[in-house]
């Protein structure tokens, strides 16, 4: 099995709230179909989820009733992007089953506190590709918080050892600064879990999830148990097909050690 | 709290496939944001559900590997009516949060195998409104079956002891017949859920998850724990509303006994 990622920067337009790029995402889910694996697949919020998320401080917790209706219009934003996606791999030919992480992650002050991952398996062994999704969720210490992508990624990457994680974002790889900033930086075809931890990145977009720091964090997580890692760029025509087919692709390989 | 089932025949029309009668929907809103109570609201298919479900013959479970792009299908569209209930009750101001049926109940041949309530118990403690809806979910005997709304008002009834459980449906209330077949049929206004099981009614249009007996049997269930069930019109303006409110209404009371 292979776990992927779809990155709200790619399957999203980060700056305009609630704009899908529903091209990126049919084609994507194409590729997906081609590739004939069995997946799991992972997506961010983008900017259906984060704007919102910022606007009513979300990440903070519960500290005024305010913001229960921005956790209410968060989280029906963020099943929007999710149908919009679910339509896609549908369309494609993917039996596809969304699992909103509402009902399956609980967390603990942002951290984990509990998690049942037995409906990920009931799904796969009917032969179903199941979705989850960056999405908030209840918190028992702050009432609720955000539930990461990323995060979903280590969880389900523990608990399924997928033979490959794959995370198409909207660059190239994972380089050695931040490539939106500045063009002195390279790509890293392959790097340890040790020095990917001594990039220093920030993003310039609104991301209530930790950005680019988190995500590096994540996946070293994930590479740290010999799973390897793929970081490639979803904008790029068939390069996820190549990637799930084991071809050589440009992109960063993150390896445990 | 009072537990609400928004029949799939007032909030879609059954006929036609994925036909969402919106502005039904819009005004059901305003009347339960207008009440002031607190909700758990459980709303039907409709031609969401039942026409796909159908097609695959998803009511009989498992049987072969092309029902399980019907699961899927029929989950999506299940999904999208929820999505346009879900914005009509944030439009209307309910802090609502959706929780599909799949991922917090497992049927064993069509029958409750196990089911985990604390979603609502923290949605409620919260202040936020629970919004779940019949679905197709995981079965331990058959893969998969459907999860009717009205078996999911009786296991919401049995734990949450709701002061009153509302049935909102297309017709004035029960008949002592099919009010569609036949004009010689009464209304009734008060029935003991002992009579009421002895009401032979059938219904004309597709129903996957037992139509109208089924529904009475639910119903019965209900009244049988000692909460006082109702069954109104949907389609009559502040009907809801008014049985929300107290009010005396045109409509079924059920009694235990």
């Amino acid at each position: 099995m292979i776990l992927i990622k779809l990155g709200g920067s790619v399957i999203t337009d980060k700056r305009k709230e609630s704009a899908a790029r529903k091209r990126t995402i049919n084609r994507l889910a194409r590729e997906m179909k081609l590739s004939g694996k069995e997946l799991i697949i992972v997506h961010g919020a983008g900017s259906f989820g984060h704007i919102t998320a910022r606007v009513f401080n979300l990440d903070k917790g519960y500290e005024s009733k305010e913001q229960l209706m921005g956790f209410s219009v968060t989280h029906r934003n963020v099943r929007i992007l999710n149908n919009i996606v679910l339509e896609a791999l549908l369309s494609a030919g993917l039996k596809a089953v969304s699992i909103p992480p509402l009902s399956f992650i609980k967390l603990k002050r942002k951290r984990l506190h509990s998690i049942d991952l037995s409906l990920f398996e009931d799904s796969l062994r009917l032969g179903l590709t199941p979705v989850t999704f960056g999405d908030v969720v209840f918190d028992a210490g702050l009432s609720f918080s955000i539930c990461s992508g990323d995060l979903l990624m280590v969880e389900l990457a523990k608990k399924f050892q997928p033979e490959k994680a794959i995370f198409v974002i909207d660059e190239d790889g994972i380089y050695s600064g931040d490539p939106k900033k500045s063009r002195e930086v390279k790509l890293l075809r392959s790097v340890s879990k040790d020095d990917l931890m001594k990039i220093s990145t920030d993003i310039s977009v609104t991301d209530v999830t930790g950005g680019m720091k988190g995500k590096l964090g994540s996946i070293a997580e994930i590479a740290d148990q010999g799973i390897e890692v793929l970081v490639i760029n979803g904008n790029k025509r068939n390069r996820l097909l190549n990637a799930l087919l084991g071809k050589k692709v440009k992109g960063t390989t993150v390896y445990g050690d």
